[in-house]
């Protein structure tokens, strides 16, 4: 993409008046309309519907034509034989992008469908308009109030999110924001019959908003293309991605859902060496290697300093971490010794890993002192946390002042440690716990540490931070 | 061990009387006397405390001599030094069994704590008193009422847990109750002067109130017995086992925490594969594989029907599924049209996975034809259904009743399908859809379907299923 179109994407996806056209009478304040004026967009909004004079309180329009004013941006609620005529209208509207929401196209495999795209395609292209789609959710833009589901959260972020799935893209972002994560854009593409997962991912490179992007594929066209996009977003911006259809099973359904080709497991895994893009296998797993990317510095190398309550416990998560190829070293003896200072319970773990004070407020104690003993070891590189709301004890009528604070002290000690820290917080059993669970989590999100559900998940996420910034070493060695 | 021996372990775990030597006078309604208490313990319980008279309401005893009647069971919470002269106690007063809670024994390396571990089980064995311990949580037996942890669920089920750490246990009793599965016996056994992980292999073999024995261990002493326990135990029940300690710096945790020889990653290999045990990474993971165990008949093979709303979803499950070590392969043609007929929309996923409807309540619907004409391929052995609370669009306000709609209706078909079916329920990120989830999840459990959090998590969990299954027909057919 020349820097010309970035430019031209970038003023698109700001418009300064919005259109549904297909706005819904009989679903007032949940449909398009509503989510845009909910999400707070600054703009303004025109319904357009033939059969309604007013939806969510704004006046309604018969056509687009009818609209007074201009129209910048235009999303098409409507069945796919009115999709040609629509789209005439944007373009005598000199409407700047359209986000093809109705679906039946050529994902369809239908003569029919194939047709429609093919025509709406050649309107668009011949008059100028952008599309977004079609069969697709479109943009989700906190900045700028525009979404597809106005319950996510309006709160704007780092992270760009570039889909082939629409149902994905709904589930990452509500999976994200209750993880801490924010959104510059997230980008449902659909067919996409103008813009692609390459003019994206191109314009998200130039994109000062976006730090991070992560992406869902199920399969790309221009594979050439997609591939150079990457391979030069990478250099300044790392990429998480979920490729889809690595499986027989998965490329036989990824080829029903999109027509996707989803690729041979060989190319795509020198598609992600030679690009340097974190390959993730889920929507969580996409959220756990953003928040290492986002609140971490990248360790100086994989070893790891394991503290939390339970001997056991401790057997597993570095089981755990070393089967997600980090190291978990003994301790230096001075440590151990210092250690032993710090937790006066017989018997309690001083290796690595270590276990923490076992009286109930212990947790929060032995974190003023013992991460910064533990984070002195020579031996390590980071240090990971793992705190279940069941080591508090029994007390659970004080739990959630016992978690906030252990996630207080968390809070002022990591920032102060000469090396990186990463947080387990089990999810909890039962509603109590798992509301103090949250609370605690957002605290310490909030505070710039990231918060794992799992040992394995966290283990896992550091590892491929760290791959990351490998990359990045032997990209400007070379 | 002998079936003398069995008789006698059944025995002493029926005990009519319950001591705690020790009982805290200065944590109420929170130390071992009261934890009895709360969870229902038929018998007496007498507080043993020279500085006190009365504990949790009872009359408490300067020493455990001085209780008049007879006592069968005591649970040791007292200072390393003290545990010779109350094990001297228990042999005069006739005591059945010991539970020392009391840790600092040979788990700590020290001269101190070994030589005490060796007289106080120098002691036991001559006065004829078993114990569990020391350094252990000993014994949660929910039809008894004898708990460590009395939040824990008093419903008796048919799992038993044998655990080489107590945190672990504890931890692990939570998070299965919370997925629905209740426990015969679990039983944290420590430093194990007496009695061991293999005896209480044997004991749970022939016991009738277990059906599935689940086991976490570090390392064992006697290998060959244990072996032999093992494989005589999976014969008739299947064991599920966490041997952690099986990475290089797992090992290392593992001789610091109990000093267990972990032993090779080859030697357990040969053992989980010659005993027919099912192996698992994680506290989670046994969770899931006892669902599957306790609430699915074998399916005949390893071929998964998918179903669940958004097509891009689907595509991830098919992987997750085929990752695991299962097929997800197209329906047959005949499968294809019967599911267009029960669904109306444009574009929806037919091939296998196949995606339910998009109305609100339609998840519910499509369930009630739905899985019957993919239960009826016969490409396929078994069905997995992946819900997300997202799927109900924004009308959260109803949220709840949508999704007890689907559950109940769930649970009318489920049983009557020709194949069985395993249901994925994703968590939810805030408090209210969270709540709506366990609500949903306990009424599936109830009905006797297995519920999992991840695609992941399901078909990992049927996969050793069907892998138990296949064991007992190649020892059927040897």
């Amino acid at each position: 993409m020349s820097s010309q179109n970035i430019h031209q994407l970038d003023e698109i996806f700001h418009p300064k008046s919005l259109a549904v056209v297909g706005a819904s009478a009989s679903e007032p304040g949940a449909g398009w309309v509503a989510r845009q004026i909910q999400f707070g967009f600054k703009g303004t909004v025109y319904p357009v519907n033939p059969r309604a004079t007013e939806i969510d309180g704004l006046k309604c329009y018969p056509t687009l034509r009818d609209i007074p004013g201009p129209v910048d941006y235009v999303i098409f609620n409507v069945p796919l034989r009115l999709a040609p005529q629509i789209m005439e209208d944007c373009v005598a509207k000199k409407v700047k992008i359209a986000h093809i929401f109705t679906a039946g196209f050529s994902e369809t495999g239908t003569a029919e469908g194939k047709q429609t795209e093919a025509r709406v395609a050649a309107i668009a292209k011949a008059g100028g308009v952008r599309v977004l789609g079609p069969n697709c959710m479109g943009l989700h833009y906190p900045a700028e109030g525009i979404t597809f589901n106005s319950s996510h959260s309006k709160q704007p972020g780092h992270l760009a999110f570039i889909s082939q799935s629409g149902a994905g893209a709904n589930r990452f972002i509500g999976l994200a924001n209750s993880r801490g994560i924010y959104f510059s854009k997230a980008i449902s593409y659909g067919n996409a019959i103008d813009l692609n997962a390459s003019d994206l991912m191109e314009y998200l490179t130039s994109d000062d908003e976006t730090r991070i992007i992560a992406c869902y594929t199920e399969g790309v066209r221009e594979g050439q293309r997609f591939f150079n996009a990457v391979k030069n977003c990478t250099k300044t911006k790392p990429v998480v991605m979920l490729k889809a259809g690595l499986t027989e099973g998965g490329a036989g359904a990824a080829a029903s859902h999109t027509a996707s080709l989803a690729g041979s497991v060989s190319t795509w895994n020198a598609f992600f060496k030679q690009t340097g893009t974190i390959q993730v296998n889920s929507l969580e797993e996409i959220a756990d290697v953003v928040l290492a990317l986002s609140l971490m510095t990248s360790p100086k190398g994989r070893r790891v300093g394991i503290v939390g309550r339970g001997g056991g416990l401790g057997v597993m998560a570095t089981d755990a971490c070393e089967r997600a190829g980090l190291k978990v070293p003994p301790f230096v003896p001075e440590t151990r010794q210092r250690l032993l200072n710090v937790i006066p319970e017989v018997g309690a773990g001083v290796r690595n890993p270590v276990e923490t004070d076992a009286r109930f407020s212990g947790i929060a104690d032995f974190y003023t002192n013992g991460l910064k003993i533990v984070a002195a070891d020579p031996q390590i590189d980071f240090i990971l946390t793992h705190i279940g709301v069941d080591v508090y004890g029994g007390r659970v009528n004080d739990l959630q002042g016992e978690m906030a604070r252990t996630a207080d002290v968390l809070a002022r000690v990591a920032p102060t440690l000469p090396k990186p820290v990463a947080i387990v917080l089990y999810p909890g059993e039962h509603l109590k716990a798992i509301s103090a669970v949250l609370e605690t989590r957002e605290r310490l999100v909030k505070a710039g540490i990231p918060v794992y559900p799992t040992i394995d998940a966290a283990a896992r996420a550091v590892n491929r931070l760290i791959d990351y910034h490998e990359f990045l070493k032997t990209i400007n060695q070379g």
